[in-house]
């Protein structure tokens, strides 16, 4: 077992003086070619230190080409006698741009337990859809509203903000809901957090962990990996082409429904007035203790027909907690969302909450704050509307001329940054999971409708009726990989259908 | 009752609308001087909104001088029929700084319970401790680096954050917790988070609900309250001059100790290193449930004495999960906190929080780390130990010269920014809360020692041998207010004891 002294790399982190221990003995030759590694855990053991340290160290040396990982294999040295280390192979969309710096992959979530072992390519075209596009965040306004608010060195950056946030961008953020969301809501009621995921922390503490969650099947999955690690327990609903079905959420005993109606994630479905109301209804059947979660995460983003009323304004906010966050309209790495609360849970919030320290840095605040009064965000709203507008008209267009759409019909609905592309023929879970491999090893990182199932429902879903389905967020996506990309995804699902015999109508 | 319409408010938020509303009544003498308005929680009622939007817009009413509120008997008009609204009496302190523009009066968590009515005075000396001082920040070069950062527009900045922070800042946060703590902490270990109370949360996550959480008594009251509202249970165990009493702590289940071993909070005690050995044999004891939780929250600003090891190194690393911040160091407006975990609390980590995303900006994140590893973090460090050092020096000095000394003793330990000043003689509960509220009429804010004990002990702790004892923070007290808050305070205890019969002897 290799057994390295840790107590002599200095100040350096221990995962990476493994990885330069086994660099170094690779090179020097006392590791050969195909000598297999120790499994992550035995060495770990071994070495008394974390999985993920050694998860790590592997990483790093599968990254620079000297060991690789073979499925349900393990690891074993790559490095050829020459010295040089053997780059792995990349075809397709990978090799013309090779040019492009290499960065270190950070995975994505979701893709992540499919991918562990495809670490090695660098994903191209991310159409799961985290990031924003360099060319939409209003780079420099934000800059100079950072410098100018630095420059003014106002008291506030040295003191802990309140808790619900500083009362000028909670102000700001009301003028923003009433313009683009016909939303009137009391500053007073806005609580700022950094993220909705730490929101939905705070939700539960409102609420209590003793009630039951419901939340829309598909939808957003870490909605329910966040509240069971908050302690409470979720149940799915399904949703149709109107939206969350009532009849079904009748049949559970949940007490809160979290839903995303302007938008469903990741379908785009809009849902629909009356059974806006239906769900309203329900709520009120139960006014102590019924409540809705509104997510209305890319509403500014919307990019066809009109504007759809909150279930906040139709309730008047009585059983409607509206939740909105900056990540989908600024940049994720700004970490700033917000709640808008009813009356009732203000006063708990009171209560229980009003000795929290916002978790938003006061600058931050302020320069959102200022970007808002100042016209800034509204422009950039309006500008990354029509370049979203320009961008899915153009890709549409290419995949409408392209041999995918042999392969795949396109399903659109009126809202968003993302549609879906429906596979023809009868996909089994083992070519759902060869294509996003393979997809993977082409530079293509995608996620399929059944990735926003609840992962005991997923096999349920492979028939006929329900054909597979990849959800493309185009967000992400840089306007000249478009045919690259579309290329490679029509000869990726070619060459899966090919291996699986049923689907050999499709390979042409 | 006051009845207006709202819907005629605009947008303009509710809190404001009403207080125009109600200003302009008094302005135009609908409402004489003298008027008693309705209670908070009527009024609330009566317009269907929140009790908290009514606060508002009295606080502002309050805050102008057009009402005031007068103990258990409500709100009343105070407007002058000459149209100049009255300004209610400030003497002493507050006085002699008439010039300093009036700041709307952030109400710290602790003093607000008791000082709800007290809300006209601006807090001059804050002794509470919450805020750094202007000079300490170390604003040149922190903008610089921000600046910086911004002009090389790294690409990270539109991501988000991987869920422990960025690698960059945990490698800056090792090497320094290295240089200073001498804690060989691997990166991977390191959780970034939004300030300690978000991360607090997080550690319940990892360890779980059911388990029973223990506390020092005194110590910090913030820690029972964010335990309760994450649904866990958490019990006081005392200490004394030591630390904590590990033979109190065997006598309670609980499975997880909070504790600030190097610097006890607020008392200053540092715990013996035969203290921390009983503690570390009580959760070896059980090594499958036992936690210790570390926090090390100003151990960069002691000014006296030799630095302390840490339980972190002392157990090196297996059940002490190690806490710090930047809110001490550098400003509670930055919201940047991290732990340590011990190596089974990374697995768990990997397990139920991989897919999170840290909650501190990208921005902060690459600033603080560039702050640390260029030395600016060290150097701002050395230059606050040697301020801190000075402002103790000269505000014992004052203390012990003036005649504050022949009132109460000084109980000063060796770390911090803080000390105990205890009374002399005999007060009771009613007394420490006609002290709190003299003090905050002469803009000093003060905390006692009482407020960090569990509410239901409090009473307990009024007797002889347990003197009334203030505590004394002066990182948030400009030098030039050491003499006059020290006059005001001497001013104010004696005039607490002149009205308690049993403090004659104090009074000269």
């Amino acid at each position: 077992m290799l057994t390295y002294p840790l107590e002599k790399r200095g100040k350096t982190p221990i995962y990476r003086y493994l990885y330069q221990c086994i660099r170094d003995d690779i090179i020097a030759g006392n590791l050969a070619k195909g000598t297999k590694l120790p499994s992550k855990r035995e060495l770990a053991q071994n070495l008394n230190v974390s999985v993920i340290t050694i998860q790590n160290a592997y990483e790093e040396l599968q990254i620079e080409g000297y060991i690789t990982s073979v499925e349900r294999r393990g690891f074993f040295v790559l490095h050829d006698e020459s010295g040089i280390p053997v780059i792995p192979h990349q075809s397709g969309i990978t090799t013309q741009d090779q040019n492009k710096p290499t960065e270190k992959i950070t995975k994505t979530p979701l893709t992540k337990d499919f991918n562990a072992e495809n670490a090695v390519t660098p994903i191209i075209a991310d159409l799961t859809g985290k990031n924003c596009l360099r060319q939409d965040f209003p780079y420099a306004s934000w800059a100079r509203t950072v410098r100018s608010i630095l420059k003014e060195d106002p008291p506030e950056l040295l003191k802990g903000p309140p808790s619900k946030g500083l009362p000028v961008l909670r102000n700001a953020i009301a003028n923003h809901l009433w313009a683009y969301r016909g939303i009137a809501a009391d500053p007073e009621h806005i609580v700022v957090g950094s993220g909705a995921e730490h929101l939905y922390g705070l939700i539960v503490t409102l609420l209590g962990r003793n009630l039951l969650y419901a939340t829309e099947d598909p939808g957003y999955q870490k909605f329910c990996k966040l509240l069971n690690n908050h302690g409470a327990d979720v149940v799915a609903v399904p949703i149709d082409r109107d939206g969350l079905r009532c009849d079904k959420l009748n049949k559970v005993a949940a007490d809160v429904v979290h839903l995303s109606p302007a938008h469903h994630f990741p379908t785009g479905t809009v849902m629909t007035l009356g059974r806006r109301r239906e769900l309203l209804n329900w709520a009120h059947a139960d006014h102590t203790k019924r409540w809705l979660i509104e997510d209305d995460y890319d509403c500014e983003l919307r990019l066809r027909g009109r504007p759809v009323s909150t279930l906040y304004a139709l309730n008047q906010g009585r059983q409607v907690i509206y939740m909105n966050t900056f990540s989908c309209t600024l940049s994720p790495g700004m970490r700033i969302a917000y709640l808008v609360l009813p009356n009732e849970l203000v006063d708990i919030y009171h209560e229980l909450c009003d000795y929290y320290t916002c978790t938003v840095p006061v600058l931050e605040q302020l320069t959102l704050a200022r970007f808002i009064d100042e016209g800034d965000f509204g422009r950039h709203i309006n500008r990354s509307r029509t370049a979203g507008r320009h961008r899915r008209t153009r890709l549409l267009q290419l995949i409408r001329r392209s041999p995918l759409i042999d392969l795949a019909s396109i399903d659109e609905k009126d809202a968003g940054l993302h549609f879906l592309l429906r596979l023809h023929g009868n996909f089994t879970a083992d070519d759902r999971e060869n294509l996003r491999q393979a997809s993977r090893q082409k530079g293509i990182a995608i996620n399929f409708l059944d990735d926003y199932r609840r992962p005991k429902d997923r096999l349920l879903h492979y028939s006929n009726d329900c054909p597979l389905t990849i959800v493309i967020n185009y967000s992400n996506l840089e306007p000249d990989l478009y045919e690259p990309t579309i290329t490679d995804l029509t000869q990726t699902i070619r060459e899966v259908a090919t291996r699986s015999p049923s689907h050999q109508d499709l390979v042409r």
